[in-house]
């Protein structure tokens, strides 16, 4: 591809998958999910060609010197296949919510008015590392009657095209356009500029990957972009919170895995139970080698009574309250009570999921409406802030944006409303 | 106000909008009803005082040599003002949609999860010439539980300083914050670059006005817009249409007024029926005054069998298909049938509203499924595409995106829907 005019090929893609889009809005339920069981069959029985381009990519990663945790996102292992086989599979077993009508009222004038749900037309992904992504992507797009353009990681490029491969063949045996989903087969860096910036061909960008990533897609791009940002998640633990509940909830929060952005960075603590939940709490962290970055009062709490490492109880700076470690490392704070948890919260949470552990009606309806989050949570671990957990039956990305999706994006993020009026010959007088 | 520093002073009503709008989303439905209906008080019992700052405006506006429409527009008549009055008591008579939870289901892992409507937050309103615009979109903002930022045209700033004080006071009255809803008081230019580039204190902004204005904003807006471009509407008049119930919608939809967005400026025709409903719909246009600019055979059709001025009826060219005329013109086309319809409109429409007339049940599914329009019309006319017709209660504006909004954009348009997680304790394994 020495010769390719990156821009130019990108914007053919865009023609491609535009003109593509409207017989995936047109097609019926029953040709979409023919179309993701093939798909399902396709990633079960391709083994070698697929294991071989994924072979290229691992050689050529370890080549490159890449970290451990990179290589290992990169693998296709059976399960890893089967596991996007399998969400083929739950998708096509899904309601098809294209065409649905809701809220269907007659007016005044004798018309009646509600809304059809349609798909959005076209989005390009932008993603990283993980070629488990391509099918994640393609599969939604096919059951959300979408057209989709793919801009996988460099480094998983040979798989990438392995697995667009099944996607396309997948496309044409159910008989819909192999131009709904297109990898871009070119690494040139080029094409990611170019992709967001076509608002004639592409309706929406999601870009999945680190805030670096996507602050630089947000800033450029000419389309609107569902973004996520960072997972800065908080648990308080109110007056009146049930203190097993408490210890299971905060644990399973922070420590049940460290890496994903619905894990708990933040501690907040109701002064009036501090001195008996935090060195319970403290307790289970140091054992767990997590270390706490606390205010003065939780500070003082845990060194008085906690017997654990000195090491594992560390004063915060102002820094520690906004930051999301993705580590075994929390921020730990002792508050008045809700009012406190809630200004904090909204002061310095990145708006993705917030949880509180309470008894108090009163206190987690307050929490529940005044946490201006994409999740809010009462009683519940933030790790379930996931579109799977929701039921979603899918998930293309957690949106810590307000406009049009917020929190786990599913099918229905992928989907517009539009108006419908069923007259009798009704004229506006 | 010659020292004042544009951006500064800006960026100073956006903090404080961001400030008021935590209280708004607190606010419960009585607090809110009680200030819209303080508004409608006041807005009927002011008398004097806005009469002489809209009579300031309008001697501006002469000696600047405005047009007599432009002028009307300003003008604050008893009528116009008993309308906005009347338009605060509509809402504060409607339910409240903030806090209203939906679609709250059981998961798997015993979790309920469902989603809440909340504010968006802040919103920025650019809006020129008609000063009523700044009391619709007050009292949208106080509804909806939001903070607004509101920026009138400079030709009507006194009319709008007298509204927003009776704003203000309907606020205090109510236990509300002053803040809630702000009005630029500088006509410096400035303010706008500024207004729609605050991210941390605005959340979208909304234009009304001209579309050059509405291209510009959106190209330099830090933040999302509801942008309504311009409304090129169709009416296609199919094979099984009741030749009466048509002449009746296409009149209708053309000639009921020519300035607003969702009056049509095409007109469709299929074949089987041109050489019939052709000559009827063009006598009662030729004697409404309505040029016709015509494919060839609809011209022909027209000038063998209308007995009307040959200058109305124009061949038309290319650009003609694309065209807002806003004004007694009017294009139209024979086509095949609804294929030929539907491809004509999503290539030349402008997604706002669209329409056909027919008896075919297909054809009628066909078209409202496959027009890629905002609103999608069977049997009524296009005039029908507005906030109140459609039982919005209200309309902030008319949204050509496909993204957040679509169409008329009411109370929930100004809203975003948060996840609500109810545990009793479940963690995540």
């Amino acid at each position: 591809m020495n010769m390719l005019n990156v821009p130019e090929y990108v914007r053919t893609l865009g023609l491609q998958a535009k003109q593509a889009s409207v017989q995936m809005a047109r097609a019926d339920a029953a040709t979409k999910n023919k179309a993701l069981r093939a798909l399902a069959r396709k990633l079960r029985a391709v083994g070698g060609p697929l294991a071989e381009a994924n072979a290229q990519d691992l050689a050529r990663a370890e080549g490159a010197g890449l970290s451990a945790p990179m290589i290992d996102r990169l693998k296709l292992t059976p399960k890893v296949i089967e596991t996007v086989a399998l969400g083929c599979e739950q998708l096509a077993a899904m309601p098809d919510v294209i065409g649905e009508v809701i809220g269907m009222k007659q007016q005044p004038s004798g018309i009646r008015v509600g809304q059809m749900r349609v798909p959005i037309g076209v989005f390009g992904m932008i993603y990283e590392s993980r070629p488990n992504v391509t099918i994640e992507a393609a599969s939604l797009a096919i059951k959300s009657g979408n057209a989709a353009i793919l801009r996988g990681g460099s480094e998983a490029i040979e798989s990438n095209k392995a697995l667009a491969q099944l996607v396309s063949e997948s496309l044409a045996e159910a008989g819909l356009p192999v131009d709904a989903v297109q990898l871009v087969q070119t690494t040139d860096r080029e094409a990611v500029g170019q992709l967001i910036a076509m608002p004639e061909f592409v309706d929406v960008i999601i870009p999945r990957g680190g805030k670096g990533l996507i602050e630089r897609i947000s800033r450029d791009a000419k389309v609107p972009v569902i973004k996520h940002l960072d997972g800065n998640c908080h648990v308080y633990v109110d007056d009146t919170a049930e203190l097993d509940m408490a210890l299971k909830i905060v644990d399973n929060a922070k420590t049940q895995k460290y890496s994903p952005c619905n894990a708990a960075e933040g501690l907040l603590v109701a002064a009036s139970i501090a001195e008996t939940f935090l060195p319970e709490i403290g307790a289970i962290f140091a054992a767990k080698g997590v270390e706490m970055r606390c205010d003065p009062a939780a500070a003082r709490i845990l060194r008085e009574g906690l017997h654990a490492p000195a090491s594992s109880v560390v004063d915060a700076v102002e820094s520690d309250w906004s930051e999301e470690y993705l580590a075994a490392v929390i921020s730990v704070k002792v508050v008045e009570g809700v009012d406190e948890a809630i200004a904090h919260i909204n002061r310095y949470s990145s708006h993705h999921t917030d949880a509180i552990v309470t008894r108090d009606h009163m206190n987690a309806q307050r929490f529940l409406r005044e946490v201006d989050s994409a999740s809010v949570m009462v009683n519940a671990s933030t790790r379930f802030a996931d579109g799977f957990e929701f039921g979603l039956g899918a998930e293309i990305g957690i949106s810590t944006d307000k406009f049009h999706a917020r929190g786990p994006v599913g099918i229905e993020g992928l989907t517009s409303l539009k108006y419908v009026v069923l007259g009798q010959g009704e004229t506006r007088s």
